[in-house]
């Protein structure tokens, strides 16, 4: 019970520092459409009638047309994208967004899908005048199979109540997030959302077992199934999981939970190099494998700067890397004796140079803090070009020293991520923004990444800010069959312009 | 080392049993189109030039047109389907696949891909003069990352050659087959393969990491990352994972390898009803979390029968249930007391009212034997329909003791299988074929499955032989879609054809 409680408490604790980010900045941003000169294509514009036939379909309450109660969902959390968007549907069932899609598919009115608004390449908001369709009141958990842990639910439920659903029933979801206690388990498909977690239970593509979607003809695709083994046909469901909303909108899933750990171990350690990082990662596999739940590294300028601007205390002296290890198991004796035997080798063979582990919640949510702190605090020290790349392990760290003799003395670049998934961000923090320093690190950083055959957006999607970057991580032929199952599923091209797709291919 | 010889061993012994069902049947068999009355499609047929161009792109070796040397390629493995093809290519790089999809795509050649040719739904023979494209030759392993574990190779590399490669690095692949020793990892990726340990390693839509594949018009889609994290643009791999040849052939792919487990154990137990089955099923998750790899379960008439017709001995007297449960850990002593404590509480609770634990290579293979034996023994007692169905776990026996009541006492009705993903295979056996049966069966099955919400074809695929019961599982939306795509992938449809798809969509 104790540990339970350390596994929410961890979980809070992140939810707080995500909050601190989120309203961070409350200045109304420019429009998405002048800050990054996009011309409006020529979907049809919102009439009168238009906004009759949505009343009849919902009740009044849940078509938004007054300007005041439009505009947050206007702007996306970063406040860096900003829509012109005259109107917000609030769906409650699927065949009310069959309606709306079908109605808006012949009228050739664009339609933004939205869930908890907590993406940050701006695929989650307008840019001009789309009809936003939030899916928040489509919020309801159907079934709950605690034997197979098969969950089917709602697309707008939130992460967070969720977990705590299925943690009553002794499960927990296969997916962990900081903006847990916002974001949409729906947004988390349409972004394959990835999260710390993922070395233990997986991706998305594993762990969703069925889908229900609505194709922007309005054609309902029934894929609701919650059975592990189904190989009949074509495997549709994949086709909605990342891909943000421009191939149908998911109205409701079926998901695999994954059992309750009984224990949760936490160890924090100081390393003299990057190499360590690795050679440590490969002995916890081997020494923990089944148990190993999270594998993150931090740069001694990641920690540095977060212990200084947080006003956080270290559990360990200062260090050239660091690594924040979980553990997830159903015996704390057993995991206890693996995690001191792999320590007191590694502290033996010198690869951990010193370390601390915790079992306590206290302890656990303190460390944790510190790993989930590096963002907001980068954020203190100035503007802050953030990068969400993955990269081959033996390049993981590559591109931050590289990226440090490239800009000198002027900027703070740090790097910290999942090791375990080789997802890497890179924070460059300047005090002021200086198109010069975007200049410097753009394209350079993505040519890099594409040379090393990594990806320009490891879990962040590419939404509205990032379809100019997408060739470097997909070839033309990928980009034209993109395109072609765009084509094929939203023939007007409805369903969240201007987002993913490139306007070349 | 020892265990790791335990896990060589267990696999060995199940390739035997697989060859023992694979050379059961010598006679010749009925040529498909004739015994399933289906009409040829407006193909061009293969003329000389085309042998010519042929022979232009692969070294004569590798065209094979001698009629003696195409007829085994024409057959598959159960005997049930046999083609009528004239040409057999093995092409050895993705160059080579592409010239020859190009031209046969201009000039409306239709082509059957063949991997290991161990399919038992007839995917990967012709049906009537299909090109056969054998991809044995494309047998290359490319790198394997022993870190994070990312394995690249070609599409026709053998599943148990991959997995003795790996294990020499510390690593062992994601699935496991009975046939395992004929099968490609290209057929697995193109059937979306089970097998027993899903329930542990997850299912090949969370392994894969990417993919390179030729459309049917010689297009190479370059989707060969082997990164964890990679979210830009659609998800294209999953295209290629299930749909059995017919939206592209794939060429290479890279895939997720775990850690080779240090500890396996197996148990096999008796029960008293299937309720305790699921009972114990939940206790074992719960107890066994993250080390338990296999849960299977067999009726007592499938254990008897084979005991019987196998000359076996089980370790245990006769039950009406009985359970294999087997765990893959990192630290034997943690695996056998959790084994041990948990076969002790069940044993209080009489959930197990006999059982015995084997950590011995000898052991274990001896007791997996039982298993896997089951079909071989069931086609020695006469003919022999097998089902493969999921169902929701509530419902997983069900069927069993409905078809006994329907059929009476001139057939034998089974059931076991994997309880962890809620995969039955239930075999029906009768002394000589009979139609009278079948239509006694057929369609009730299917109908039953779909009432139930579960899989008419759980991990065996659609192939040749199931697209008129597809709508049992997938409704009529979801077959328009995979028609769409279908159409969008390969316009000629010369990919597979009389495959996956039912004419009437």
């Amino acid at each position: 019970m104790m540990l339970k409680s350390a596994l929410l408490l961890v979980r809070c604790a992140k939810k707080h520092v995500w909050d601190q980010v989120r309203f961070s900045s409350q200045a109304l941003s420019q429009l998405s459409s002048e800050k990054y000169n996009v011309t409006r294509k020529d979907f049809a514009t919102l009439q009168s009638t238009d906004v009759n036939f949505f009343k009849s379909v919902l009740s009044d309450d849940r078509v938004l047309t007054d300007e005041n109660d439009v505009l947050p969902f206007n702007i996306d959390w970063l406040k860096n994208c900003r829509g012109q968007s005259k109107m917000v549907l609030k769906p409650k069932t699927t065949r009310e967004v069959s309606q709306i899609l079908s109605y808006c598919n012949k009228r050739r009115l664009a339609i933004c899908p939205q869930g908890g608004n907590t993406g940050v390449v701006g695929a989650s908001v307008p840019v001009f005048d789309e009809i936003i369709l939030n899916m928040g009141l489509m919020n309801k958990i159907i079934s709950l199979d605690d034997i197979s842990g098969a969950l089917v639910c709602e697309t707008g439920c939130i992460l967070e109540v969720l977990d705590k659903h299925v943690q009553e029933h002794g499960l927990i979801m296969p997916l962990d997030l900081g903006a847990k206690g916002s974001c949409h388990i729906g947004g988390n498909i349409n972004t394959n959302a990835g999260g710390q977690r993922l070395i233990r239970y997986g991706n998305l593509h594993g762990s969703l077992l069925g889908i229900e979607a609505v194709k922007a003809d309005g054609t309902v695709i029934d894929c609701l199934r919650s059975l592990k083994k189904d190989n009949t046909g074509y495997h549709l469901k994949h086709l909605f999981v990342g891909s943000e909303g421009t191939l149908g909108i998911v109205t409701k899933l079926a998901i695999h939970c994954p059992v309750l750990p009984k224990a949760v171990t936490v160890g924090f350690f100081g390393l003299e190099n990057f190499d360590n990082v690795l050679k440590l990662f490969k002995s916890a596999k081997s020494s923990l494998g089944e148990i190993l739940s999270a594998y993150e590294m931090m740069d001694n300028e990641s920690i540095r700067g977060t212990l200084r601007n947080m006003k956080l205390t270290s559990p360990i002296p200062e260090y050239p890397f660091y690594v924040l290890m979980e553990t997830h198991g159903s015996d704390a004796d057993h995991d206890t004796e693996k995690v001191n035997r792999f320590l007191s080798k590694e502290m033996d063979t010198g690869l951990i140079l010193n370390g601390t582990v915790a079992t306590e919640p206290g302890k656990i949510q303190a460390i944790w803090k510190i790993r989930e702190s590096i963002p907001a605090a980068c954020m203190m020290d100035g503007y802050v070009f953030c990068y969400d790349v993955s990269l081959p392990l033996a390049n993981y760290y590559q591109l931050v020293p590289m990226l440090r003799e490239r800009l000198g003395s002027n900027a703070s670049v740090i790097g910290f991520g999942h090791i375990g998934d080789g997802n890497i961000h890179i924070n460059v923090t300047i005090s002021d923004f200086d198109k010069e320093v975007l200049g410097v690190l753009e394209p350079f950083i993505f040519e890099e990444v594409s040379k090393l055959q990594g990806s320009v957006s490891a879990e962040h999607g590419i939404g509205f800010r990032k379809p100019q970057y997408i060739h470097y991580s997909k070839d033309r032929s990928a980009l034209g069959l993109m395109r072609d199952l765009k084509t094929l599923m939203d023939p007007n091209g409805i369903l969240n312009p201007y987002k993913v797709l490139p306007d070349d291919v």
